[in-house]
């Protein structure tokens, strides 16, 4: 079967729209997703940029929330900008790679839709609590698991995959020929290149 | 007639496919595009940029180029990567100028396909002189109008303009009601705003 890996970052907010979709469009291709939550931080440090390029560059950021107003408006998505964007999703995503690949799309959708849905904050665990009890688990015993030193290790590691990858950005899809695509943009493109060279 | 601005920037990566198609989807939409040459050296430097961003942030860079190859690919445009990069685009951008709204289109997708289609230089009157002859028009006389202050003074206040107006980068389409379209990816949804939104 066909197959991708999509890459989101939870404080991304072109990450919003492309999680609330793409898993229909992946399974009108028949292309098997996993979801791969990473950090930003050390791919931006990398270029020498300390917070968010939307912020440090104005024009960019400016432009990006008119962008995604646009975008989500198309897609009859609600948008509320979070304070301070971008959110610290540090906790978010150990949560999320905590969960195993059949229930962590769902609940990365409940943080996209908190965060950029409904301008929440999603760096405390009463904010995710009610996200993880949804998905029939008990909130405190995940949250345990989040913080072992193994789980924040494998989320360091999946970072270093994203930038061994060359990830520019997110969100992105990577194809098992080991394309990239960045950005909520390339979604459909993504997975018909996934779908046209499945791996072997 | 609903109408719109494309802007576009000679040295310009992903103007290149944008100028390569932007007629035809906007004929099919039935809007009259005005093409409008401009630089992005100084809106570049507003945000300390003093190259490309692309040549910056060699992550984003080597992640464009491949990006353009499949984007290229898809539209069976030639691309063949101009060195150096970015060109030198300030007499193409001043002789585009001095030609009239309805010649510059054809002028501009003949720069775009020397620089990107067949990897040449666009810095030079040899090389432009063939294009303008092919309008029909003497090149002397064209480029004796381009380097006058007039034309000069005109691009200035073109990318002035653009500034003005909050364009990040380019290529960029701007409707009458005040609405900035980035990318060659934004192209069609840009042109559908304009028709839905024609100038009073």
């Amino acid at each position: 079967m066909a197959q991708a890996e999509f890459w989101c970052e939870f404080a991304s907010s072109y990450s919003y729209p492309a999680a609330m979709r793409i898993e229909a469009l992946a399974a009108e291709r028949g292309v098997a997703l996993v979801w791969r939550p990473f950090l930003l931080g050390p791919l931006f440090a990398r270029q020498g940029w300390r917070d968010s390029p939307f912020n440090l560059y104005p024009v960019k950021g400016r432009y990006m929330w008119r962008d995604l107003e646009r975008v989500c408006g198309a897609l009859d998505l609600p948008l509320r900008r979070p304070d301070p964007f971008p959110q610290n999703s540090l906790l978010a995503a150990r949560v999320a790679l905590a969960l195993d690949d059949a229930t962590r799309p769902r609940f990365s959708r409940s943080v996209f839709d908190a965060e950029f849905g409904q301008g929440r904050s999603i760096d405390a665990p009463p904010t995710l609590a009610p996200m993880i009890a949804a998905l029939g688990l008990a909130p405190a015993p995940l949250f345990g698991r989040a913080v072992e030193d193994a789980n924040k290790a494998a989320l360091k590691a999946q970072t270093a995959r994203a930038m061994a990858l060359g990830l520019p950005g997110a969100p992105c899809l990577t194809t098992a020929d080991g394309e990239v695509f960045w950005g909520n943009d390339r979604i459909e493109q993504g997975l018909d290149w996934a779908r046209a060279h499945p791996a072997v």
